[in-house]
C-alpha cells in the first residue's frame, strides 16, 4: 500500500506492511474501533452514526485539503492507528500551503512496531504533494524524540485557551 | 467596532478605538499595505492582484471556519495590524471544533498601544462564537508574555518539517 514516491524507501517498521494496511477513513470505519482509538489520545466518547456521517462529509468536502489515515490490522479487522493532516491556505509565502497534522494514535497495543512512524510519513506525504512548505505539530515534550524520528524538530511554543 | 460581546469589555488598549478600526479583510486591502504588514511576522512578496483575488476567494468558500481580520489606521488609510483564525473539525471531543490562530502581526510603528490584543481577542471571540472547545497558536518564546497577556497558557511543544 506504500506508494512509490514514499518518502523514505527504507523507513523504519515497512516490514509491518503485512500485517497493516494504512488507507484513508472508510464510513466503515465508525464500527471498527475509531472512537475508541481516538478515546486513547483525546477524550472522545463513542459517536452516532448519524454525527460521524455528517463530520464525514464535511471534511470530505475540503477534498484534498484534509485527509485522515487509518491503519487497519489484517488479521482483526480493527483499525490499529490514525492520524489526520489539515492543509491551511495562507497569503505569507507566496499564498503558501501549511500541513497541520492533527490527533495521531497508535493503539496501545500496536506501539513499539514502527507503525505510528509509517503513518506519520504517509500524512508528510500528502502534505508534500499538496504543496505544503512545511508540516507542524504540537505535541508533549515526551513524544518529541517520536517525531523528530519522524523527521521533525522542535521550533516554537504552543499555547492554548480553553473556553 | 467592538461588538457588544467583546470577551473584556475593558479590555487594554480599547481606547485606541477611534484611531483604528477592526474589521475583515476586504479585496482593497492589497494596496493598503497588506503585503508589507505581512512581511515583517514571516517572508511574504508582494502578491499580484490576481493571486490575492484567487486566495481571498478560497478563503470566502470556508465561510466562517477561517475568518482574517485586519485594523485600519484612520489618519492614513493604511493596515497597522492583521491576523487570523482557521477552524478545524475534528472526530475527537463529540466533533469538536478547534481555532488555529495564525500570522499575528502589528506594524512596527503601531506597537504598545494594545492594538495587537484587541485584535487576537477579536479573533478568539469568532473561534469562541463559532463553537470551537480551544484556540490554539504557536509562537517564539519572546511572545508567550503578549499571549499570555490576551489569555493563553503555555501547553505543548510545537514541532515543524520543513519541505
Amino acid at each position: 500500500m506504500e506508494p512509490p514516491h514514499a518518502p523514505v524507501a527504507a523507513e523504519a517498521g515497512a516490514g509491518a506492511g503485512d500485517a497493516y494496511t494504512i488507507r484513508p477513513l472508510e464510513l466503515s470505519d465508525l464500527s471498527k474501533g475509531f472512537c475508541e482509538l481516538l478515546a486513547q489520545v483525546s477524550p472522545s466518547p463513542p459517536l452516532s452514526e448519524e454525527a460521524f456521517r455528517a463530520r464525514f462529509a464535511e471534511l470530505a468536502a475540503l477534498g484534498a485539503d484534509h485527509l485522515v489515515l487509518v491503519a487497519e490490522e489484517a488479521a482483526t479487522g480493527r483499525l490499529a492507528a490514525a492520524g489526520a493532516i489539515l492543509v491551511e491556505r495562507k497569503f505569507i509565502r507566496r499564498c503558501g500551503l501549511v500541513g497541520h497534522l492533527e490527533d495521531v494514535v497508535v493503539d496501545a497495543a500496536a506501539r513499539g512496531r514502527g507503525l505510528g512512524e509509517r503513518l506519520v510519513r504517509r500524512l508528510v506525504e500528502h502534505a508534500r504533494g499538496r504543496g505544503c512548505y512545511k508540516v507542524i505539530l504540537n505535541c508533549t515534550a515526551e513524544l518529541k524524540g517520536f517525531y523528530a524520528k519522524c523527521g521533525f524538530e522542535e521550533r516554537n511554543v504552543q499555547m492554548g485557551l480553553y473556553f
